[in-house]
């Protein structure tokens, strides 16, 4: 199994390597960052993406520059504040980026070679990062039998995190143990996540793939060509209902409707213990401009009024079971604690 | 109400004037065609579509050239069987252009006056779709009360008749006779009918709509945002089963599962008396292209496999009702005769 890597160190140590996903599906382009204002660019034109990756590599990121300071705690310590302050407002909404970028800074803090903290404190979260995705892979692909075709929608894979992703680890895993697995993946309008990553990094990975428009899941679906669905999660209330990318809760109706088992797949620290249910969500509109133009032409009247929510709420009855790092979650649910 | 034209007579009479739906939603642009290869060209690249619009411009192509003939009444049949041969070639599996040309070319033989007769039984063939058209209408209309929020699917509007729609014909008599009516307009992937289309032909129209990409109609619902959906029909079954542009029935199990009435609007000549439920229809199997690149631009890797299917099957258990321009159909559904 030959899953990417999204973000790790340089060969040499002294960058933070990205796959370019702006690039995708056309060509496959990493690239070395060597300072503070690359990853910041990178973060913030969606180079990097994914809240795990985009956290990982901010906390990377504020290592660059360090080694050109000689021994000077307090010149190292200005350093690290500036890039903090810059790598974490490249995407001001993003809860991992400054999670990440907040736990690496205050390592910095804590002893006299400040590099080696940074560095130590950013490879810890690359590693737990990986560490939690083989988790959830190894709990998602107990769900996952030989032969099985899955139904995914959006990208929760290996370019979104540090590891093998969330909701498709399960695959990469099943995969692994050397199951045959299809994936259809839901190409996920508006940003089409699902045919511009997802299917690539399969397809990268070796597993077959099959690109399909979101409205035509329910009818491969009553062909009987859908053995399971898997979804990642934004965040997941006490009750078990998920918010996640819009298009989920149409996806879940439509498994229910054929009585096929419906995952949800995500790490621990997406459960939050101060959402009691999916009411209590709520839905961000993103830009009309998305629907009209997002793939560059015009498709809609330039003015037309656009109902554009960046994700849905699909309530718990819905969801067969809930996987995370921590195992697999059967209702009724009830995730009263919180973890990161 | 002031609803577009899709396919007239030019004002002169000696041309086809059509709205070029290649230039939609960006312009709106009107061609007088003045020869069969101009309407053959026309028909060819989409400049005019719908299964009812291409049959007429078919139909009034067929005159075109004939007033240079005078009184050679061999040769004015000459230029006819040539016009239905080259016209009925334009896109060979559309039933409708064949049924509207061989029409037209029957009528040709039955008197001297070759040219009269192919402009009056083109003309019928427009008047009768006009008729049709406003038949399913005030049908339709019956099921749309004042302040109704209705989402429909693809394009099944003015631009795809040669009179006010047929789905979306309902929503143009409500409007007529004063109901505030609020459309929701699925994008309708892969093509994308219903954001270059349908949210077109009603902005034009003054009435106002709303696109939304099709993942998020069930979001909509369950947000109490629609009171009914009304959607069109490329075949109907005895038993009331429905082929509709794929999407369809991901949007009547929404429906189904919100309790959300559901509605199906086409003309009687949609209803099959030869396939007797909806497994009998063949699935037709698109380019992939149309999923991987259809809007200009690589959007899922060059070769994957991708499930692309033109329609899908509704069925009858889904469907509150069906209107026809005979009248409004409740299950359960029996039509046996089908009509021209």
């Amino acid at each position: 199994m030959n899953v990417i890597e999204a973000v790790r160190w340089s060969d040499d140590g002294a960058g933070v390597r990205i796959l370019d996903q702006r690039e995708l599906p056309s060509r496959e382009v990493y690239r070395d960052l060597r300072t503070v204002d690359e990853v910041y660019e990178a973060i913030l034109t969606l180079a990097v993406r994914g809240a795990p990756a985009i956290g990982i590599a901010g906390a990377m990121g504020i290592s660059l520059g360090l080694d050109k300071i000689d021994g000077d705690r307090d010149a190292a310590l200005r350093c690290v504040m500036a890039a903090h302050a810059r790598l974490k407002s490249a995407r001001p909404t993003a809860v991992n980026l400054a999670w990440a970028t907040d736990r690496v800074r205050a390592a910095a803090l804590r002893g006299d070679d400040v590099r080696s903290n940074v560095v130590a404190e950013a490879t810890r979260i690359l590693e737990e990062d990986r560490a939690m995705c083989r988790a959830i892979g190894e709990n998602a692909a107990t769900l996952i039998p030989d032969g099985a075709r899955v139904l995914t929608h959006c990208n929760t894979g290996a370019l979104a995190t540090g590891g093998i992703g969330t909701a498709l680890a399960g695959v990469y895993v099943a995969a692994e143990k050397g199951r045959r697995v299809h994936v259809f993946a839901d190409e996920t309008r508006p940003l089409l996540q699902g045919s511009r990553l997802t299917a690539w990094e399969l397809e990268r990975s070796g597993i077959p793939a099959t690109v399909l428009v979101d409205g035509a899941a329910a009818s491969l679906m009553a062909q009987g060509e859908v053995d399971l669905c898997i979804v990642g999660a934004d965040r997941i209330a006490v009750n078990g209902d998920v918010a996640n990318k819009i298009g989920t809760y149409h996806l879940a109706i439509a498994a229910k409707h054929h009585g096929i088992p419906f995952y949800v797949a995500a790490p621990a620290s997406t459960f939050d213990p101060e959402t009691l249910n999916g009411t209590k969500i709520l839905i961000e509109q993103r830009s009309a401009d998305e629907v009209r133009s997002s793939t560059g032409m015009l498709t809609a009247p330039a003015g037309v009024a656009v109902y554009n929510p960046a994700f849905d709420v699909t309530p718990a009855s819905l969801i067969t079971a809930i996987v995370s790092d921590r195992g697999v979650h059967r209702p009724p649910y009830h995730f009263a604690l919180g973890a990161r």
